[in-house]
């Protein structure tokens, strides 16, 4: 049995550099048409020469795959003259208030300050995707940065905004309040809640920003994701980190599920009954929301198990181990 | 300057077995008069050669310090010609949910078949000490677990229930509403959140059961303990485990606090100026509670500072490499 997917994207991805970008970004370039591709390197993706050498890297390792990065320029509070000369080489620009997760000490001090850009970037069409969280307790951030996509949301009715690998029922329900607020989710969110991370044995492969919350929530994005909301679009949030990083006094967060995305997304849908909503959850929806048109590509997934291996280099991936029921026909 | 302690006690202790409890004992034994030694060994302390077995260890390890160790036995629903046997050979039992923690495989899985051997236990005046977490979402179970004291404490109400290591303020509240309950409660969590354990890199060193929680459970536990609540006991669930089993894929559940508990007791009550109640949290409380009467012995602690090592053996300490203001006079 063959599954064909038509033009599949991946909304939010981490593809690092060097030779941690050619260990993962094939992986990526033989699932999806496409994937929006996350600025926040050291030093961050702020400039045209930066994008160029960066998108250059990415189609060097993701060659001969017919793939399209989606470039992200990292949210500065840039002027009209420099965001016009970008235009064309991004996608999106990228908001991290500072801190708040990997690579994000360059981000946003103070939210307040910020609008300006925002109606630069309103008035281009350039959308906006955020990491809304705020500094607070772990498991409130994402509730308590909500009130400032509402604010942002009224402020810029044409600003299309992205809620970025949203983990909470109560994001969810913001999709239905503005029109021009939207979201991305993990394949990872739509499964697992805190109880795998830190319920049993504390599990660091499996932690990330933002954390996973409750089964609550997990539920509610889930039932959305395969219904195909039409608000919600697929990013894995893919983000490697080497295992030395990993399983350390000092664990980075990232889940690397890359890999498996396709295989995994494939499997979930068939679980419950819902494959033919999957077309518009990883990619149609977002077609359709940013007027998008990568060059069309179809990707085949067959019934045959394989187990995903323990690492892929130096890097362990979701489900390392697990065996998987669909497999990509390369 | 000098802070003198008489005849400390760490009212829930992990020891281990073999070459870790030799690592580890004498931490505890320099620090305090007697500690409350958990049963939760492979296999668990639960016959009476076992127990003169395991405090044969213990008293090898920890000499020549004037050690008592209050030896637990592993609850089993065990009858009344077991229970009298042993009855002079320990100070408790220690009841653990099948499953909740740490070598917890062997626990009970019907709470409510048990409750004979509760009524002998009542009957010969042998405490009860409690891991109470539910099986539910992590952040739930000790709040989840609750009612069931609630039932024990109103069914037995000679029997004198400890709440082990608690963890939340609906905990807290709970010793005010039945006179035959108690608690204990760690070092680590009167100071850290799931902000510490979660809330930036993951710190598997920092992750134990039950799980750190709010800022507003810490900061009631925090208050309760330092104004010497009358019903609130130190036990510091000082739990080592080798840095393999912790720097890795599944991390195991404890804080490795025996070296530093004195040192960052004796600063967190002073910088909240509420040194005179430390005696009655470090050994008072429970003497009262218990009519425990151990060897007197003067502990003194010395304004000197140091520098907490990275490693003991290859066990992790809590606070690694912090700098503590009070030494422990040897």
């Amino acid at each position: 049995m063959i599954i064909s997917l038509s033009t599949p994207l991946d909304m939010h991805l981490h593809l690092r550099e060097g030779a941690m970008l050619r260990l993962v970004a094939p992986f990526s370039a033989a699932q999806f048409a496409g994937a929006v591709i996350m600025p926040n390197l050291v030093p961050p993706v702020d400039n045209a020469d930066r994008l160029a050498r960066y998108r250059a890297e990415i189609e060097a390792a993701t060659a001969p795959y017919p793939f399209l990065p989606l470039m992200t320029l990292f949210f500065r509070p840039y002027d009209a003259a420099t965001l016009q000369g970008l235009r064309d080489q991004i996608f999106a620009v990228k908001l991290y208030p500072e801190g708040v997760t990997t690579n994000s000490a360059g981000g946003v001090r103070d939210l307040t300050t910020i609008e300006p850009t925002l109606a630069l970037m309103e008035a281009l069409g350039i959308p906006l995707l955020v990491h809304g969280e705020s500094h607070g307790f772990v498991l409130d951030r994402e509730a308590e940065f909500l009130p400032v996509y509402e604010r942002w949301a009224r402020t810029f009715p044409r600003l299309r905004i992205v809620m970025e690998h949203i983990t909470t029922a109560a994001a969810l329900d913001l999709l239905e309040r503005y029109p021009n607020l939207f979201a991305t989710v993990t394949l990872h969110h739509l499964l697992i809640t805190l109880d795998d991370v830190a319920g049993g044995l504390l599990q660091p492969h499996l932690f990330c920003k933002p954390i996973a919350k409750r089964p609550s929530d997990r539920d509610a994005l889930l039932a959305a994701a395969l219904r195909g909301h039409p608000k919600l679009m697929f990013g894995s949030d893919s983000a490697p980190h080497p295992i030395d990083r990993k399983e350390a006094a000092f664990c980075a967060a990232g889940v690397f599920s890359a890999p498996v995305l396709l295989p995994m997304l494939v499997e979930l849908f068939e679980r419950h009954d819902a494959l033919d909503n999957l077309p518009a959850f990883v990619g149609g929806n977002a077609c359709r929301i940013h007027g998008l048109t990568p060059p069309p590509r179809t990707v085949q997934l067959i019934a045959e198990s394989w187990q995903v291996p323990a690492r892929y280099g130096d890097v362990v991936p979701f489900a390392a181990g697990q065996t998987l029921r669909w497999r990509l026909v390369e």
